[in-house]
Formats: C-alpha cells, sequence, structure tokens
C-alpha cells in the first residue's frame, strides 16, 4: 500500500505516459495526445518540449492535412536517436537487433544455432552482433540498455538461465558471460522467449487492446506469455507460463522434464513428426512440409494435424477455462498446426472450455513474426526509460 | 494509458490508502501510518482528520505503552458504524452477515439450502435476514453496500449468475431478484465464491503479503480464486479460475460441464465418497467421515484419500507450471482431503511441477473458514468506498 505520488513524480509520470504513447503509437499529434491523455494542451506542450530537451522525442509540422487552421504539431519517438539492443536465444537460432525507440528495427542479425551449443558459445556471436553494430550507431545516439530473450526459464533477478530444456541448458549464467563478453557493465534484463513475444504481440501486434491475453509458443517445446487484466503474469520467480508442462495426458509419453504426458509432448514438433511418420526430420521446415503434404491430400500428414490439432484445442480448452481470455495467438511452429488444423482446434476448445469462458475468444497468428522476440526484448530494455523518462 | 492524477485526486487516493491500511491492519499508531505509507505527520494528521469528519475512523490515544515521551495516537476503522451485508450461496448453506469496516462480523445468519432449491427460493431467506439485521442497526450506522458471492459463474454488470453446476442454476438473475425483493436499489456487487474466499485470505488470511496466490475451493464442484502479481485474475468476463474444468484425465468420467475427465470428478466429493464406497453419501461430514475413517486405519477410505489426494496433487502440479505462486490454500471439502493426504499431494505436486516453478510454494490451509465467503462478499461492497472515501 502506497501513498499517493508528490507532484514531481505525477509530472515524471505523465513524461513517461506521453513516451510511452508514442512509443506504442508512432507519431502523433498533440491534438491527440491532449484527447488520449486528458491533460490540457498547455501541459501537452510542457512535456513535449522536455522530452525533447532530452532527445527522447521531436515535433514537426504534419503534413498537409486539406483542412483550415492550424494544424496540430506531431510528436514522434527519436527511433534513429534512442535504441536499446535485442537479442534472442532460440532453439535453432541466435538473433541481435538493434531496436529504435518505437520498437522500430533499425538492423539485425541472426545466425543458426547448431543443436548442442553451450551457453558460452552462443554467446560469442551475440556479442560478435553487438560489436559491429556498435561500430556503426551515430556519434549523437543513445543506447538506453540491453534486453535478451531466451527460450527458457530465466531468474531476472541475476540473469541466469534456471532451466531450458529445448536448448540443453541448466543452471547458466549467460548475462554475466554476455555483458563480460562486450566489456560493459551496461543494463542487461533477461525475459523468457514466450513472455516477451507475448509483450510485443500485446503492445503493437495482434493483442492490442486485450487486456487478457495468452500467447502460445512451440518448437520442441511450448510455452506461453500471459496477460490477465492488462498485467503481466510472471509469477512469484518470474517462472509462470509453464504451459508445455501441464500434464493432459496422465497415460502419455515421458517428457524431458520427468514427468509424463505434458503438453509439449502431444503438440511439439517432436510430436507431429513422429505422428507423421517423420521422426527422423526436425525443425520448423518439417513442420512445414507435414503442414504441406496435408493440404496436398498425405493422409497420413492430415492425421498428425488433426491428432496434434485435437491436443492443441484440448489445452488451450484448459487455458481458456483458467483465464477467460480475449485472445489466444499461435506463434512457433503452433501457427502453423494452426492454420492446417483450424477447425479440430475450435472443435475441441468447444467440448473443454465452457461457455462463458470461451464466448468472447478469437484465436489468432501472431502479427510480428520471428521480429516478436527481438521487439519484445528491447522492450524489456526500454522499460525504464518509459517508467522515467528523465532517468539516465 | 492514462495521464497521472490531479492534486485533488492524490488528496483522494491518499485518503484512500490511508482508509484501506487501518480497514486491513486494524487500529495503526499515526507513527505507523506515517512510517508505512511514506507521507509527513503533518499529511497523516490531515488525512485523519478528513476522515473522523466523514465517520470512517476515529482516533484515541492508545493504552499505555510504557515508553517515555508523548505516545502517537491510534487511529482505527468504525466497525460499528460503517457496515456493508454480504451474502453468500453455496451448495449447502446460505449465509448473510453485516459486516463492519475492518472486516469484523457484526452478525450473521445462516440457513440450509436443500438440494434442488430456485434461485428465487433462494432469495427469500437471504432477504429475510437483510430486513432482521437492518432492524437492529444502530441509527447513526451507514450502510456502504452489499455483496453476493456465489458458488457459480457469475456476470458482475447485471448479477446474473450464468451457470452454477453445483447448485443447478443457469442464467439467473439474482442479483435483480435480491434486489427487489428488497425493496431497494441499493449497491449489490455479486462475485464468485471462490474468487472471493481468495480475496479474502490474500487481505487478512493465510495469504497476506503473498502476490501470487491460488486459493482452491472444492464441494461437489472445484473452483479457484486466483492472485497474480498482486492483481486478481478475473478474465475478460469475469469467468477466469474454473480450474475444476480444466480436463487432467482424458479417458476419466463424464462431467456435469458435459466434457470428461475434468479435476472435479477426481478430486471432488463425489469422487472421494465413491471411490471410499459411500457413494450413497454426500456433504462435508461424510468427506469429514472419510478422513476420520482413514486415521483410524479404514484401508478403504485411506485408498480413496491417497487417490484423490494424488489427482489434487496432479491438478496442482499443473497450476504451479502455469503461475508459479507463493501459497496454494485448499478450501472446503479440500482442507480436509489436503490434512488426510498431505504427503501423497507433495508427492504428485513434486513429480508433476517444474523444480523451478514450485521451489518456493507454500500449501496452506485456509485461515479464515466458512468466514471467508462472508468477509470476501464485503470486500466487494467496501471496494467503492476504499477507492474513494469521500463518495457517498
Amino acid at each position: 500500500m502506497r501513498a499517493g505520488p508528490t507532484q514531481e513524480e505525477v509530472r515524471r509520470h505523465n513524461l513517461g505516459t506521453l513516451l510511452r504513447y508514442v512509443h506504442v503509437h508512432g507519431a502523433t499529434s498533440r491534438a491527440e495526445l491532449t484527447n488520449r491523455l486528458g491533460l490540457n494542451r498547455s501541459t501537452i506542450g510542457a512535456l513535449t518540449a522536455e522530452l525533447i530537451s532530452v532527445g527522447l522525442v521531436s515535433e514537426a509540422a504534419p503534413r498537409e492535412t486539406g483542412r483550415a487552421g492550424r494544424p496540430s504539431l506531431v510528436v514522434r519517438p527519436e527511433s534513429g536517436r534512442v535504441y536499446a539492443y535485442a537479442l534472442s536465444i532460440e532453439v535453432d537460432r541466435l538473433r541481435a537487433a538493434r531496436v529504435g525507440l518505437g520498437g522500430r528495427i533499425l538492423e539485425q542479425y541472426e545466425t543458426e544455432r547448431p543443436p548442442g551449443m553451450s551457453a558460452d558459445d552462443a554467446v560469442q556471436p551475440l556479442a560478435r552482433f553487438v560489436r559491429q553494430m556498435r561500430a556503426g550507431v551515430p556519434d549523437d545516439a543513445r543506447c538506453v540498455g540491453s534486453g535478451l530473450a531466451v527460450a527458457g526459464m530465466v531468474r531476472r533477478a541475476d540473469g541466469v538461465v534456471r532451466l531450458a530444456p529445448t536448448i540443453g541448458w541448466v543452471e547458466e549464467p549467460v548475462g554475466e558471460a554476455l555483458l563480460t563478453e562486450l566489456g560493459e557493465s551496461g543494463r542487461l534484463t533477461l525475459g523468457n522467449h514466450a513472455d516477451v513475444c507475448a509483450l510485443a504481440e500485446h503492445s503493437r501486434g495482434a493483442a492490442v487492446d486485450c487486456d487478457n491475453v495468452i500467447y502460445l509458443y512451440g518448437d520442441v517445446g511450448v510455452g506461453a506469455g500471459i496477460v490477465a487484466g492488462g498485467h503481466r503474469v510472471t509469477g512469484h520467480g518470474g517462472y509462470s507460463g509453464e504451459v508445455g508442462h501441464m500434464v493432459v495426458n496422465p497415460y502419455g509419453r515421458p517428457c524431458s522434464c520427468g514427468s509424463r504426458g505434458c503438453w509439449e509432448t502431444e503438440i511439439g514438433e517432436h510430436a507431429l513428426l513422429r505422428v507423421a511418420g517423420r521422426a527422423d526430420r526436425t525443425g520448423k521446415d518439417a513442420v512445414l512440409e507435414v503442414v504441406d503434404a496435408a493440404m496436398r491430400g498425405d493422409s497420413q500428414a492430415q492425421h498428425a494435424l488433426r491428432q496434434v490439432g485435437d491436443w492443441l484445442g484440448f489445452g488451450v480448452g484448459n487455458l481458456v477455462n483458467i483465464f477467460n481470455p480475449e485472445v489466444v495467438i499461435f506463434g512457433g511452429t503452433l501457427r502453423d498446426v494452426y492454420l492446417g488444423a483450424a477447425a479440430q482446434i475450435r472443435s475441441r476448445l468447444n467440448a473443454v472450455g465452457l461457455p462463458a469462458c470461451r464466448e468472447h475468444v478469437r484465436l489468432r497468428t501472431p502479427e510480428l513474426g520471428a521480429d516478436a522476440a527481438l521487439i519484445g526484448a528491447a522492450e524489456l530494455a526500454f522499460e525504464h526509460l518509459l517508467d522515467d523518462p528523465l532517468l539516465s
């Protein structure tokens, strides 16, 4: 329980609110800001001036509006001058980007992550990407920090990857290793891959204006980023959303976690490829080939999609009963499974989900694709700035 | 996205914060309020004076402290003068209470709810209880509204009980019926039984100071009230927490909801009594008899407790992976199952729950017992007042 803010705190809060607005919505006229933020014109003017003075936004006349009267000035985030480094460690890829305020990817790099690659070895190319980007940054640009998304369970406090079964890491101090490699003590915030994708899709993708969101991400494993009542569900230690280890089939197959019949044993890519008779294959392309084969009439591929789609709808039904969300987003390989088995998924969801819990739920594919992890990782870095734009 | 508050809004927020503090923590010295709320002494004095002037708190010298110096005045909520009516419709009971600010139950009534009792018939005794209490209320006391907890899915907007399978109601306008019966247009807020119990245990019971809480309530059905990151998880329409309809056993028994193998078919009281060979019995007493029989060495009762405990731990493991909570509370008949099968539950939870998700989770019984529903229902009514104490 906390007392209300002082006037100075209110002013800083308002600065953050204005900056966050243009960060999320892009260039916005002063008139619209006045409307949206419920502040008067002179306050908006003063806040904008202050944000301009610290180099976070710029202001310009709008293009010809065709309407009479003096046009309202347009405020836009300084995407080219204020940026964060965004990094992502995924099962089969390593990605890095420089992301400007406003969520614009300014440049990006990626490489494969071969199976079995150690944490130390994965840190090298990421650090190299950052050094490359650093060399080309304009002199007057300002870095606000870095965000790193990892396809695993991350202890945010100290940047240790607790457990990343699909990557094969346990208790790896990835954050520390990366900072050491970069030779700096900069601000680095870690997050779980599905969590940051949810963050990105919630702020500027398929779940804009939704307060209750489940973002599912699948590859070998399955995880979720969850928003409830407009707030991110993170859990006590930051380990929530491990929906891939919700047991759905107590008589099912052993899972890498040591349990049996976890959801990811039924809907992860191994399950799809196994049922499709392609257990020797792996990866996103192999999943896409199954969907393509099913479209072309391959009955075993169709059977695999139906079976996996059925289990996918089953687990979504459970989550819908628990969260009563407005939208469920299918990311990673689950996107392709969803596109190939939407009717099956909806049918099982309708059987498992209670009518009241599922009546308004929309099923969606991501709008940001593979960029979601980078945009979301950058959001982790921008968060400090948006909370208090005057903090350096 | 909203701009920061005006000075007047800050003052009202601070009034609410102070009132909420003494509402939750009881009598508190001005010195402690200064500490806890981070406001200076003169501000605390002014806020207290304003709350006294509208009759919400009183102030008095503390009892002898034994310490030198002028003792700090003690601020306490006006529990006798400011109250809410709290009502609860449960599977087998109807309860009503008058609850004073500060969460003190001033008086309460209850009666049985026979199986099959209609919504209209259930409203009668509740309205009668309220009329009885009303007759004895002191002239200078002030009612801030009423809260009604229902063991079912409630549409908060219009007070309609959407679905209460264990009670047998579908689309019943209970809120409207109750207000009509009481002949008044007072403020009535409805909530789900498990949700309001969670609210009560979170604010003044077994989950005080915990930001991530799962409160499970079981009788014939099973539901949950969930707090994540300090916020109540309610879902888009207010229907979240239907964990009893998380399917845990796809090859299990048909459920009243039309699905199969829902968690409540494995851990609800019917399951326990069936496995214990007592399918002809029903209700809390019958569950207690099974636990007692198991303690005395009855092998069939022991077997039933082990089996139900196993499924209970199984589902809790799923929820722990999804929410990473600090505490799970077992209410209703699940309290007795927990007490009779704690080892079994913990063992299965450890097998299903990922180490990081479960490492800090404590398993607890409720501290407020059957009062939780009434205290929680009253909280629904007090919420308006605590948000803005000057609103009448």
